[in-house]
């Protein structure tokens, strides 16, 4: 059986070389020169610049038509053309999480269309959400997204984020940051 | 601010005497004599029988109407009446969390009537419901439903646990304990 929770180690060496750290929204991270993903517990862990969390869950705002269409089209980490990835922590406000499910989903798909703009850059893009809110009363972060591609899609996943980032349930993000990474 | 992890300690002697512990599902809980609700982190608890966790969280089902309706009649737990308690972990099956949020909305609400059939019971049976399956990948319940209610309404209380598990819903249940408590 594969873990759900997962420990992304920011530190001086590592899988993956950071090319580059950017605060969008709220605090920004120390910089890292690398980062590990790591399975399960992390309490092990030696020492890092810093170890964020998430646990792989399931779906909050699918339907049934959209899992399959999104199933049928999506392909899983760790292909040897991802050389490479980003990972985008993300906390919503206060505001969100007082939403209700029915309100939430109308902001994230009939408003923003995130799962149809996730969509056109399938297969292209992977992609695995780590949710971080209900591990503990502390966590820095709600969502950690990991997403790897090709060298070739970067200028895709690039015009993805900014459909994203434009639609109205960004106004709820308070704090943001997108890491970019290749394989060291 | 109030946290929004709690623990659940089982032992000799606690706050709130155990009256009955029955098994409904899957494999029992140790016995113990009495609980006591531990607020934020629990890992320096002194030796118990058992310790559950569990974090409140934003709702996953109740639309904005339904929430203002809840809210309208709902009554919080520590009531000076309030001196029945019941404890009911509980865990869903794979099945349930391989179903997507409308086909889960459908069963919970649409065909099991959970929210409607709560209702009925306010604001007599207080209730506060923890998130457990996203603490981490091995916790042993998925929800701990804390309730409080007068003695005079414990039959109310009964009536009300026979017509959810009665519901559809249930089907998806694989684990529950029902824990009837007394303040000590």
């Amino acid at each position: 059986m594969t873990t759900r929770l997962f420990g992304f180690a920011g530190g001086d060496a590592g899988r993956w070389q950071v090319l580059s750290m950017n605060t969008l929204a709220g605090e920004p991270l120390a910089t890292a020169r690398a980062i590990d993903v790591l399975e399960g517990d992390t309490c092990q862990t030696q020492a890092r610049r810093w170890v964020l969390r998430g646990i792989t869950s399931n779906e909050r705002y699918v339907t049934r038509e959209e899992k399959e269409n999104l199933v049928a089209k999506q392909q899983g980490l760790g292909r040897p053309q991802s050389t490479c990835a980003a990972m985008i922590p993300l906390r919503k406000s206060v505001d969100w999480w007082a939403l209700t499910q029915d309100e939430r989903r109308k902001i994230f798909e009939d408003q923003s269309r995130h799962i149809a703009i996730g969509m056109n850059y399938l297969p292209a893009i992977a992609r695995r959400l780590h949710h971080c809110r209900d591990l503990g009363p502390d966590e820095p972060f709600d969502f950690i997204t990991w997403f790897e591609f090709a060298e070739a899609d970067m200028a895709a996943f690039d015009e993805m984020l900014k459909a994203l980032r434009a639609s109205p349930e960004w106004q709820y993000v308070d704090r943001e940051m997108d890491i970019r990474l290749r394989l060291a």
